[in-house]
């Protein structure tokens, strides 16, 4: 997929060594290692040279001779993400390019409610700066403590609160990034308010490093939220988890920060194979909603509009039962159910794993039309839903049938059948308006289903954006769109 | 500044009127006239034609025809922009596109919360189609009545609920695009979260109908507010607003939608010339800040949240007297004082206008450097600082010494300095890392000023990105950025 680019003589390397200076680079194998391996092991790839640049300079200053020598880059940040985007290729002709020596907190303004932060950052530090000036940066995901920004960035990442505060690209204000020529745009305003011009930051946001690389950026910081309600709740169908969410939104001043769907199959894989976990309600349901509302307003009525709002609910049939956690560790017990439900998926067998998202009132049929025709498919198989529902994201993940074995043989001819499922299931995405990666971006791992499902109008636009951005095709080549 | 055109040749009108049909155009001076002038009326163009396709089919038709022939093309909303962006040139060789018969609401899912329009719909209609929803649809601005929310897209407009909401950019999940050559980006996907490759809508927000013209968009709705408090605040000084904003936004759970400062000539102006007007206190102070905050929550938490934050910055000194309102008709009378200050600056002569953002933090900077550096220029002058400062933005609106004759010579010499004044403040603005169109974008007016301000690589790239997108150069030329 990728262009095969040549092996980059030692006289380019010579000169992005200098360029950066001892510190800031190395060919070691084992230093390298952890670097060239994907996230979930789908990937090891190789590299002609691992840089750590510490500053926007030198960072522009080996993209300015990788364009020179057209030598292709990988941008790499926390190296977390799940689709290969960070990985390089298996040729080795690429120099990997790693952000995290670049890790200051440039400035951090509690009255513009802004922090201004260098890619390599982690995302828990951040959270914590904020957190010190009594701020929220409310980007929030399972690898906070590893990811660093500038990827959070150029993945667009999602995480818990989508619903409330946005995607990664809504928190960003302002960017500097160094283009693929080695120019750099010093784009690190904290406007709330800018129209001159096109938002030339957009283009980076998301685009996994194929047309330039963050080097820093202005995020914005929220209040902090003083009082948060967690409720687990026992919903009628997904179609009255939904009806629930819009009630929520109304009834609580939209406070919703997390809104989770849980079926009754994922809730007995936890129960039964995550130690310390207990089914908070006293029966059984076939499905859950998991509900969190957060505000800043500490004074009680948060917690009286949760309440109202659920036993209006139940009046109308919507909810069957539900508990408001009496405390935070009664929350986070809560939230442990929907952590570990992955973790449980795992002695179950193989799972062939979906991150898609329809419109929200689409969730009751994607899951109802996916379950079925998996079922056609693999008769005996289980569907786990779950997810973000409240964004309309479900990571829609099918364990094999109860009845085989979990290891060998068995599961290897399961998973086998990812690509045929993966197919079944985007097809009906597909018909419902949604979105083949809802998170995880499209990295290697799914740049054909990309160019399968994506309109040619418009897989074209980004065809000519790439071409145009990155005419020599040295950035990340091979992912997200092939120019 | 834009490519002098030829007048396109009567075979290419003929073929437009054709492809759009008899109700689709019109070459009529006294129909053709509204379209012709400029909100402000700073412009009158001409155009060779006006088209009202009521089809993204023959949008799509119309453009494809003036792609082939090279003839340049105007996209045109509510014609309500104040930077002429929406007028034809005076050369007259251009085709004016209105999108006014493109006026369909498509869909409203009250569960997605979400609205799908047509470009030609009137923002109020779509705030009332949300309305009757139980939703809201928050942008909000002086034009609501006139203006169409293609037009409100393409400018990526503001208004007075941003700091809660967003710019109109924000609030769009999927966008329909007629592209300069005819194609069509079938983008309507009303998805939170879609991380498919680059976010190719983002190109066209904003733009000024330069790159494409929206012809439908899926919107964000937002639950109705149930409570709206209004709160008219003397404050010791800007700093002490930005202080309080900050305040607020923690202290109600960030339920602030406006937050508005106005200075005592602002509001002395106001209470001299518009009838039935009223100070809200009882003594005169300097600074006041006019603040909304609003919940979908009504057990009445909110405005003891407002109380407690106000009495808690009195008692630290950056409040000096507060009123709130009682009623719904009292919020309207202390909004009318804020919405009458363009209007109440009009007889006291001539007043030079901007409208520019800094970050929040430095807005009493701002105001404080900007009227000294203008009263250096024109001793005497009276700059009427007021304006969306939760967003930073302020429109600095400097009106003529107070001793002077309002009409005739006087005025004519003081706004012949419009350009002077401009200047001065701008680099004020720009030295503060704001902008100088926070919201009325770059249209025809602010071409050369934006070039003057703008780093030569980010004008560089818009010009790369105007070549690449429309190459012939017939999509607005001459506005937003030559290429």
């Amino acid at each position: 997929m990728a262009t095969v680019l040549k092996q980059p003589p030692a006289a380019t390397l010579e000169r992005l060594k200098t360029a950066i200076g001892a510190k800031g680079w190395t060919a070691d194998p084992a230093e390298m290692s952890p670097h060239l391996l994907e996230e979930r092991g789908h990937y090891r790839g190789r590299a002609a040279l691992l840089l750590r640049p510490a500053t926007t300079a030198e960072v522009a200053a080996a993209v300015r001779i990788c364009a020179e020598t057209g030598t292709a880059i990988v941008p790499q940040g926390g190296n977390t993400g799940m689709m290969g985007g960070a990985t390089p290729f298996e040729h080795g002709n690429e120099i990997l390019l790693s952000l995290s020596r670049l890790n200051r907190i440039r400035a951090l303004d509690p009255l513009n409610y802004t922090l201004t932060a260098e890619a390599g950052c982690i995302l828990a530090n951040l959270q914590k700066a904020a957190d010190d000036a009594d701020r929220l940066f409310p980007l929030s995901l399972g690898a906070e403590g590893t990811c660093q920004i500038g990827g959070n960035l150029s993945t667009n990442a999602g995480g818990v609160q989508v619903l409330r505060y946005g995607m990664a690209r809504d928190l960003v204000l302002g960017l500097e990034v160094v283009l693929p020529d080695g120019q750099v745009i010093e784009g690190l305003r904290g406007l709330r308010k800018d129209n001159t011009g096109y938002d030339l930051k957009q283009l980076f946001l998301g685009a996994e490093g194929t047309l330039g690389v963050i080097t820093a950026a202005v995020l914005k910081l929220f209040p902090r939220p003083r009082e948060v309600e967690t409720a687990f709740v026992a919903v009628r169908d997904p179609a009255a988890a939904i009806e629930l969410l819009a009630r929520t939104r109304s009834g609580t001043g939209d406070a919703v920060t997390a809104f989770e769907l849980i079926s009754r199959t994922a809730l007995d894989m936890v129960l039964t194979h995550i130690p310390g976990t207990a089914d908070p309600l006293s029966a059984k349901h076939e499905w859950y909603a998991l509900i969190d509302c957060s505000s800043g307003d500490s004074g009680g009525g948060l917690r009286e509009a949760v309440e109202r709002t659920l036993a209006d609910a139940m009046e109308a049939g919507l909810v069957i039962d539900a508990t408001l956690a009496a405390s935070a560790q009664q929350g986070k017990a809560m939230w442990r159910l929907r952590d570990s439900i992955t973790e449980a998926q795992k002695p179950e067998g193989g799972s062939i794993k979906h991150d898609v998202s329809v419109p929200v009132s689409s969730v009751p049929a994607f899951i109802a039309e996916a379950s079925a025709a998996v079922a056609r498919a693999i008769p005996g198989i289980r569907p786990v839903a779950f997810g973000h529902v409240g964004d309309g994201h479900i990571h829609f993940n099918v364990s094999q049938p109860a009845g085989e074995p979990k290891q060998g043989a068995p599961r290897d001819a399961y998973l086998a059948r990812w690509g045929e499922i993966n197919r079944i299931v985007h097809d009906i995405v597909a018909r419902l308006n949604g979105s083949i990666s809802a998170e995880h971006g499209i990295g290697r791992r799914k740049v054909d289903e990309l160019a399968h499902y994506k309109s040619p109008v418009e897989i074209e636009l980004m065809r000519t954006l790439k071409r145009t951005l990155d005419p020599k095709n040295i950035m990340n080549p091979g992912k997200v769109v092939v120019p």
